[in-house]
């Protein structure tokens, strides 16, 4: 039987993924975004990237078919179920510098880049701010200008994205801690892998 | 008199731009593009970031007034004048990879990355190929569905963008190697700084 992980609301894991293994990602209670970044587990120097992403899948929104790649071009995941088909690939994780930003009068919290940069030290992973992760369920809508805005996710309790390493990964993954990203409820994130 | 700099058809420079000075990047020819990288000078770790300037900007369609940010949430750049208004900050620049990917009937070049790449050597810069540079002139539409294409820009003889820095900055610069991004004409562009 598959075990399910519970992520705790406001906090982030990582582990290792390998090639060919599934990640699913389970909005368990519904309306709460999940930060997901990769690096080769060989070579953390090779890491997802959404430029290259963007680039190869010519579109923003990736759901079921898509692929995530690498700076270097190779397909590190690829998205084979997706129950929602609205994730953010735009963003970089919220950090106590977005929060300063966006959230002056509430308390500063080190947020999913916090989260992830500390889950990541075992392997020796420094994750740079400038990282965009993919966010899982986040819901980014951009206007004809590009104007964008942070809609809270239209993801239901039990909904879920499925992907498949294509390469040896380590995965960071985390439960959102901005207001903004899941409507202001913190909320846990579950994930399995097979 | 300011000096007028030229980068020659598929190459690229690198060099610095101390706070508050002017850069201007001019499509000399017209329909060719530049990209444009910034990292600190005095810590090459914080670098220009699409996600985090996406974040606070709330737009990808950046244009006079915007400002162009870095990991770790402090402006780089501001955009103060632009006779175009069309440019692209989601695709990373054309490499050897992209080359293979796209145009597999043609010869491969190392693109605007291995330009970029190269011209930072003396700065102990060591770049990544996920990373995601400011694209001047480069025209890449969106439909409603977020599907992407890489249009020729739109840009004419002469038309520019000018970008003052907030930090002290080095910058990489080139002219485009790709044939989608510039309508298959492999031009210079040319800069100023003040």
């Amino acid at each position: 039987m598959t075990r399910r992980h519970r992520i705790e609301p406001r906090s982030g894991v990582a582990f290792e993924l390998l090639k060919g293994q599934a990640l699913t990602v389970i909005d368990a209670e519904g309306t709460q975004v999940a930060d997901l970044i990769a690096f080769a587990l060989h070579d953390p120097s090779e890491m997802l990237s959404n430029g290259r992403t963007f680039d190869y899948e010519e579109t923003t929104r990736l759901t079921t078919g898509n692929r995530l790649w690498s700076g270097q071009s190779n397909a590190m995941l690829v998205i084979e179920r997706d129950t929602v088909g609205v994730h953010d690939f735009l963003l970089t994780p919220c950090s106590k510098e977005t929060f300063r930003h966006f959230y002056p009068d509430k308390p500063v919290h080190h947020g999913c880049f916090g989260n992830l940069r500390n889950a990541l030290i075992p392997w020796g992973i420094r994750l740079n701010p400038m990282h965009v992760a993919f966010n899982c369920f986040m819901n980014v809508p951009a206007d004809a200008t590009g104007r964008l805005s942070v809609d809270p996710p239209v993801s239901r309790p039990g909904d879920s994205i499925v992907l498949r390493a294509e390469m040896d990964l380590v995965i960071g993954l985390t439960a959102c801690s901005a207001y903004a990203s899941n409507g202001g409820s913190f909320k846990p994130i579950d994930y399995e892998m097979a």
